[in-house]
């Protein structure tokens, strides 16, 4: 099982937040299921001063708040961690962090094979990658013999031209090849198994296309505000935020070919015919397959939410989407003219995410006799998270007299079978670079792509302060505007918290 | 929902077992929700000398022990119980037949309305019908204005010539419309569940064919020995008992075309093309595709079982079948090329009835990375009983690094659905009969097919002495050599009682 060649993970922003919720309690999860190299150091760097002893204090403190690992237990996984102070103003300091990694090489015999973490702000991933040219650490070179392979953690960029700027100085370092851009929704198991769930099983394929499906709906849902990330968000909004990265890529794994096998470059292949295939947003159509809202303030539960404008750093004049529904069309034989709706936001009801897939009534009704037997269609609910798993809603004759139908389903919960410990994205994540497998990993075509279909949204609503934003009282189901994507396609589900007996489904 | 129209059940066999065991319960539930026209009456017929008062003592009995209903419960139910006690050996017994039982229908004022249900030997299913007939009862008639129906109960015959002879003399006397074949197994829930799942749903059908279907196996096993039937049981055999009706219906429900609607004469018309389809048995593929078995001698759980020739009334050199299996095709464009399984038998581990359709496999295996990964086909498990249900069974991934695969399943149980009680079979067949809705019976030229199926089996077990008979133990899931059936299929299926969350699979 462990064939991952020694190497060191460097990771820039190495005492912040992202390193200390979820890669180091990631990397002790794999530590601790014996899935690292035995040869392995995790490097972090930072302009926080700190010596490895400090760090090591930080990043224990981390693991038992944000992990619930108590402190003796991770005394030998903290022998592999170390930190290095710089701050990469100068050439001075560059040589020195260079000089310094050198020595953590030599010491663990790593033999020069690095992965470099980006888990910085998004402004210094050019410096750090300009510094690590700069220190000959993007190639193989004397000094660092081995491999380098770099992750990039999202945002990548923020419309079409600053990811492509991005992406040529990313370029211009390191080869498309090393490159390792993070969407944490595709290290998601539930992701993965939308692959195996249609391509392992003989059953799926053959109606997974325009003659058996009416539409297909996939949401988002965050039942948490902005919290105290109003800065950064409200630069972002929800389609830069999760619309543009996670969602799309939900959109690829549902709608993709079969690929050729499970190689990196066969399956981002495929993802990048879906997103060639999706039909352009113009100002015609825009404007009839988007909405966008902010949440306002409501009373849940006896409790005032805040508006997004009262909300911390945010501006009272404000408008940045906090949800945003799309509906769109991919331009290609399986799935001309089946419409696709996405939709995400925060302060909803409930944090979920799910794919919905709708298929087409029956051609013709046999079962007629009475009226309590109503027109019902088939839908198959991939569930992302929570409560990982699979429902299948159909009809099945209501015991008794006659050919009287009821719609119920049939659930499958990673959480019914035993024992089962879904690994953490940025586990499966990680892992997969240290192997060199970059399949669920997006790529630098993809991403562009993906941009230039936000791309006129993003003009539109810059451009246009005529262009609706809808308010929606916090803690609803999004703006009422949002039903009107959906005419002639049913009302957007109303997913419960769990896929219950009921199919995770939850009348308003 | 009640416009059943007022009128006469005359039960022939009125004190006999399946009358107290099963029609008076089924009636009775009638009754108490409701569902028996307001005017209406049950008369019981027998050659046992009762009258209406130790009738009812008798039904009140009945209902108690194998109805579980206390006698103050049926009070106002046997009300509308009578009892004629007659032999119809002679014309006057058949005059005071008539006679009597036009007092019941003139002080119940039924106008005329009867159906008759044959619950007899089967020897006396042609005498009671020609004195029907002579009674003017099988026809309007001045006396009797109204509607006749018949219910004949099975076995409808024993071979061809039998069951043409029985044909023959009850449509000298009835037309084919008035007659109600009983293949109590159409009246479960589940199996009517079939219909319901393969043509109110869109998924199933388009994969319901041979392009995506690998083979079908019906499997109707039964727990207990022959009992105390043996009498009757040695002369019959799995094949006329189980496989010639059950079985057969069971096959034609599966691999029927959508009827044009729900009525009586489009479905039983689907019916009978597939029994038009079956490929017929020859003496060259009789050896081959049909395995018949005897139970031997076993102890189970410590408890030694009787060999199937030491039960009550069987002779010691009986070489009648108490399991047999089957292979064959269906030759139409729908089927081509599937074989289907079914096998019945008595004295198997569990008690339980189901159709499994496995899938093809998939036609190009993209996740193989690892050897955990085993081939495995799609299954749909539709449960008859007990523990009514669907169960799916597919591949999911296993959670954690890498994409292997493992079968899981979904399951739809009846038993899930709140307050749900499946109604009889037998309440199913009788409400179904008073509405004069045959879509549930069996008509007779589709009798007259299945006959012609088992036919060259029949023919060749009687001429031929070497044909096998193989011993299977007593409990066990019928003899080896019903593997060789399977051959390139895989393993029959060992179903458990429960459709648990394994798909009711069981390892041996």
């Amino acid at each position: 099982m462990n064939s991952i060649e020694k190497h060191i993970l460097v990771i820039f922003g190495g005492s912040g937040d992202l390193t200390q919720r979820k890669l180091i309690p990631a990397l002790f999860d794999l530590y601790r299921k014996n899935m690292l190299p035995k040869i392995f150091a995790i490097v972090g760097v930072g302009r926080t001063d700190l010596d490895h002893e400090s760090y090591r204090e930080l990043l224990e403190a981390g693991l038992q708040k944000f992990h619930g690992v108590l402190p003796e237990q991770t005394t030998d996984f903290l022998k592999l961690c170390y930190y290095i102070h710089n701050d990469f103003q100068s050439h001075t300091t560059i040589e020195l962090f260079s000089q310094q990694l050198y020595e953590i090489d030599i010491k663990t015999q790593t033999k020069g094979n690095f992965i470099f973490y980006l888990s910085t702000p998004p402004s210094l991933y050019e410096p750090i990658v300009t510094n690590l040219g700069k220190a000959k650490l993007t190639g193989v070179s004397e000094k660092f013999p081995g491999w380098k392979r770099l992750i990039v953690e999202k945002p990548f960029g923020k419309d079409v031209a600053s990811a492509r700027k991005l992406q040529q100085h990313l370029i211009s370092h390191f080869d498309e090849e090393q490159i390792y851009r993070i969407d944490h929704y595709l290290g998601k198991e539930t992701a993965q198994n939308i692959l195996v769930t249609r391509f392992y099983n003989t059953i799926f394929e053959p109606l997974w296309n325009r003659n058996y499906i009416h539409h297909v709906e996939i949401t988002s849902a965050e039942q948490e505000g902005i919290g105290n990330r109003g800065g950064y968000y409200d630069s972002s909004g929800a389609l830069r935020d999760m619309l543009q990265n996670h969602l799309l890529q939900l959109v690829a794994l549902t709608a993709m070919e079969p690929p050729t096998n499970f190689n990196a470059d066969s399956i981002r292949n495929e993802v990048l015919k879906v997103f060639q295939s999706l039909r352009p947003l113009n100002l015609e159509n825009l404007k009839k397959q988007v909405v966008r809202g902010q949440y306002t303030q409501s009373h849940v539960g006896g409790n005032l939410k805040k508006a997004y404008t009262e909300e911390l750093d945010i501006p009272a004049n404000s408008r940045t989407e906090s949800y945003v529904a799309l509906k769109f069309f991919i331009d290609n034989w399986r799935w001309g003219g089946v419409p696709f709706f996405i939709r995400t936001g925060k302060n909803l009801p409930t944090r979920v995410t799910e794919i919905v897939i709708t298929f087409k009534s029956i051609p013709h009704p046999v079962f007629v006799k009475t009226a309590s037997t109503q027109e019902s269609k088939n839908q198959l609910i991939i569930r992302i998270q929570p409560d990982e798993g699979i429902a299948f809603r159909f009809g099945v004759k209501i015991p008794g007299i006659g050919f009287d139908v009821e719609t119920t389903n049939m659930n499958f919960k990673y959480a019914q079978k035993e024992g089962v410990e879904l690994p953490s994205a940025y586990e499966r994540l990680l892992h997969d670079c240290m192997q060199g497998d970059a399949s669920l990993f997006t790529r630098g075509d993809a991403v562009d792509l993906a941009w230039q279909f936000v791309q006129p949204i993003l003009d539109e609503w810059e451009s246009n302060p005529d262009f609706p934003l809808f308010g929606y009282p916090a803690g609803s189901w999004g703006p009422k505007e949002a039903s009107d994507l959906k005419i002639g396609y049913g009302e957007w589900r109303y997913p419960c918290k769990n896929l219950n007996s009921d199919g995770g489904y939850c009348e308003l």
